[in-house]
């Protein structure tokens, strides 16, 4: 039976000790979020992950969600068992609500604590926690575009939990490329539209927690252009609202199946049948994809969120096991001669996997709440520049969260899965389950590849480059600020000269990606853990500098935890940074090569 | 449905133009081995695989198999549909026979041969593959420790396919350290022995497909010594023989269950259960685990061979893929206007994963061939010089094969199946297969951290470091004879540089890892990697050299495919040998930080 115990004293160092939240109590919301408030909203999320979220990850596995036909349009679809009590718990504690406007029933704080609890519910049950992210995913946009009528009409409910959303994207010939969609809109009399059209991957599209579900559905309006500029937002409610606002007549649309997956069978992954549904627009005509688009950047940070979450959980299992499973002596000699071999964990392959496991884990939780920080001074903030800087670095590390930290979370878990050794295999500890399912978090939600392409593409030469030259500002003060303290010295050198490769690299691609896009699309991937690296250093920076004060003032009675920080920073930096070199060579070398054989030849 | 083409031309190109085994035709067993003999014995597996053997890979992951509770021993297992009569097929057409020695009813063939007919079985269907796979490794067991009278009495009917065979290794308190075994072997009055004890994960434990199982198990005789010096070998079959050698009494032994695992669910994997079960000493009494440690080199070899598998069949529905899907348009301009999008495989992010595992691909086997020749020549040579120099360099090289063809072929399967986005994630494609059947490799038959301390704790400073000196010197010579050829200048000066970085590494291991042994420990992984990229780099320096001769000579009709060889290995040169400058920084790190955090912290 895996293991979870929800890492408060972790977030709340990042939170108080390197971002220092109370600095920012000047913004909406963060007036509320004083270290008590965050340290018991912590303590309550962290129960209920541990205690009833995390419970119920393997039975979500193991029982899945199972598909039933029914007349009409009423084909029905079963979650596991657990999961509706769950689902009640969490909204009725309020969890769907918390960093939502007061508005519309939510509760203001911000975005950045609320990482934090995501975090914690990820870690414990991802395929659950799916389904009041996609909630709140709906609502957000509804947040940013619809109209004043349609928000008061929809978003209390969805963030009570009392209905729940999706989003309605893909279609079988059409995932990333959208400008292919085929799902219609006709024109009603009414004013409303008519959907007809099947979508594929909808997660959570059906199932019966909530009284209704708010489908966001894309499609295109009748005689509308062709491509990515004919495509509108709609809402598309299971039920459509009586006079009273309250769920009425069934609308016509149904989940026509379940999607066999490697992983997160405790989410429903449905196919959604429209076929003449009612549906209202959101925002003007044509400019859906535009409005998804807008609040895709939080979207992607809650992916990463989950790539992060992921990978903790293997991590604490994993330690767990390397403490408990002996086998073997220490090559150095015997440690635990009382035992009749020495616990795993004296093995230093054993410790490199775990450290470089937790050194990821601390370093993306860190850059996870940066950016969410950068997201609440977007959102709240009254000074514009403050805003717009926000703005500019948050898109800049959205496609990096999202990317490195799914792709690195999902080897950590596969390196999780090793420590078990053929344990890991089989079903019996669970630590397989993590492996499949933060498979996904490198697909969806614009795979890995689209992300690399959206940093070099979109990201970089975005206003003349104006976010990355902020970032590497930012960035190259810092290193300037404590390059001559000693103890800053293991994390600034290295720190540096990843820097200097981010530049190099950065360089090259506007030297060479102008005169050739192949050669941006080529360093792309890699393009983007080299800035996944510097980031990460970048943390560490600022989490080492904020553990060396603490532990020249009086500690707080945390030394040891500040030490093993210090620690944990210096194996990242001996370890895991050499790795600049190695992208930065490869981005070099271009595109000619991979460009030259012929399609039909692979 | 996934698709599997066997790679006959690529195994072609390896064998007679690369490593021209038909100048071993001295060797015993090589005389038969000509081109054509082997180009047909490569079609007629290739034929079983793609034809037989792949259309069941998905059967048998969906269908499993399944244990039934019946009288007294006879528990059974129910294989996957087809498995049977791909098994008969695969029996009778004697593929269980083709390396052994023609006296036990083998077909002598060369070891290098059977490489490349494992690759295509194990391709097309990695958990059926195990089935003959382990009669195989016990039959190799047995011809090398057994008795005549033994080897003439099971031997032969292992090598037809009539019977089957396992090996008995792992308890649930131990794996890796087998000094804690706790299966007893109680002397019988006849001599033999009665073995009591419970075996985990024990592969094809028990299936129908085969009239009787030999089980080869390791346990403790009453009043051996503690520890890994008193375990012994035991031939103990499911059904002993009568007077006539035929299957008689049920043996006292069962499957008390089926393991539920990740993947290779085709395969049966046993718990297995010896109640005074009848045993015959295999060999000295307490040499036991050397026995099995003899023939361990071969083993980890085929398993070497499961993570090429995967990763090839992998590609090719990628490559498949990337040509089929159309989304989005290249973004150095339309590539096939007549398409209403372009084929994902005009994206370079696409060409780099393809070319990444197809660089892979091609060098490990290789690389695999390579070494399987070393194991023909140390068993087949009567130059006891030549004999000596081969099991060296197949000493040395076999954690490698086994430790980093397993890794990466593992990270290829999860890159290909990122190639197809969403419906990756689904079983429609089959593809998600592929990774959870090659996780497995990269923990059985020792898993990878082991093999990374068998190289450099044991291969390495073996007899002064012989095996790496002459290693070092065959891979130096190569490169001093080749690096005026300008055509083999993109191929030399990176192979150059990365075994200058490995004799550095090396050299950093003898100065410190000896004076504290935890340095070599916390060296291990990135050890194994950097000499697998070494060792892929001189494979592809040979391949490059021979495709530039054969190019330069009339090409054979091969002109595309040899250019294709020539960029393949440009590619891996450009992208991927750049990796062993990070590994040699993390080496010289040492373990210092990694063992500095109490367990307890972690």
């Amino acid at each position: 039976m895996p293991i979870y115990k929800a890492p408060i004293e972790d977030s709340l160092f990042v939170l108080n000790d390197v971002l220092h939240v109370e600095r920012y109590n000047n913004l909406p919301g963060f007036e509320d979020a004083t270290p008590d408030t965050i340290e018991a909203i912590l303590g309550e999320v962290g129960k209920l992950a541990e205690e009833v979220l995390q419970p119920l990850n393997e039975v979500g596995d193991k029982h899945g969600c199972v598909w039933t036909e029914g007349e009409g349009f009423d084909n029905t679809v079963e979650v596991p068992p657990g999961f509706q009590e769950a689902y009640d718990l969490y909204s009725e504690a309020g969890w769907g609500s918390l960093p939502f406007p007061e508005e519309y029933g939510g509760q203001g704080l911000p975005a950045t604590l609320n990482a934090a609890v995501q975090e914690y519910v990820s870690s414990a049950n991802m395929a659950f926690g799916m389904y009041p992210g996609l909630t709140a995913g709906a609502a957000a946009a509804l947040i940013e575009h619809a109209s004043e009528e349609q928000k008061q009409m929809y978003v209390p409910k969805m963030l009570s939990g009392e209905w729940s959303g999706t989003m309605n994207l893909t279609e079988p010939h059409c995932g990333t490329d959208l400008g292919m969609m085929r799902t219609k809109a006709a024109r009603n009399d009414d004013g409303t539209f008519a959907i007809s059209g099947q979508k594929i991957w909808i997660s959570a599209g059906e199932h019966p927690m909530s009284s209704n579900i708010i489908h966001l559905v894309l499609a295109r309006i009748e005689g509308a252009p062709e491509g990515v500029d004919g495509i509108s937002l709609f809402i598309c409610p299971k039920f459509l609202l009586d006079g009273d606002g309250n769920p009425g007549d069934r609308n016509k649309l149904s989940c026509g199946s379940l999607e066999h997956k490697m992983g997160i069978n405790g989410n429903a992954t449905c196919v959604m049948n429209y076929e003449g549904a009612t549906a209202y627009l959101v925002g003007e005509e044509n400019r859906g994809l535009k409005a998804m688009f807008v609040m895709m950047n939080e979207a992607r940070l809650g992916v990463g969120v989950q790539g992060l979450a992921q990978s903790e959980v293997a991590y604490q299992n994993a330690a767990d096991w390397a403490r408990e499973r002996i086998q073997g002596r220490s090559i150095s000699g015997v440690k635990y001669p009382d035992l009749k071999a020495d616990p795993i964990i004296v093995h230093p392959d054993i410790r490199r996997v775990l450290m470089t496991i937790r050194s990821f884990n601390e370093a993306a939780r860190a850059l996870v709440y940066w950016t969410a920080l950068r997201s609440d001074l977007h959102h709240r903030s009254e000074d514009e520049e403050v805003r717009q800087s926000a703005n500019d670095l948050m898109g800049l590390l959205t496609p990096v969260v999202k990317g490195v930290i799914t792709d690195k979370g999902f080897d950590s878990t596969v390196m999780a899965q090793q420590v078990f050794g053929g344990t890991g295999y089989t079903k019996d500890q669970g630590v397989e389950q993590f492996v499949r399912d933060a498979r996904i978090a490198m697909i969806y939600e614009g795979a890995n590849g689209i992300q690399a392409l959206d940093l070099v593409g979109r990201k970089l030469p975005s206003k003349g480059g104006r976010a990355v030259q902020a970032y590497f500002k930012e960035v190259g003060k810092f290193c300037s600020a404590h390059k001559d303290d000693d103890a800053m010295k293991p994390y600034i050198e290295p720190l540096s000269k990843g820097l200097a490769d981010l530049q190099a690299a950065t360089m090259w691609l506007v030297q060479n990606g102008v005169q050739n896009p192949d050669n941006a699309g080529a360093a792309s991937t890699d393009y983007m853990h080299l800035f996944g690296l510097v980031a990460f250093g970048h943390m560490w920076g600022m989490m080492a500098k904020a553990a060396n004060d603490k532990l020249a003032d009086n500690a707080n009675g945390q030394t040891k935890f500040l030490e093993n920080k210090l620690l944990t920073g210096k194996f990242f930096m001996e370890r895991i940074m050499p790795e600049s070199s190695a992208h930065l060579a490869r981005i070099q070398t271009g595109c000619d090569t991979m460009m030259a054989m012929a399609a039909e030849d692979f």
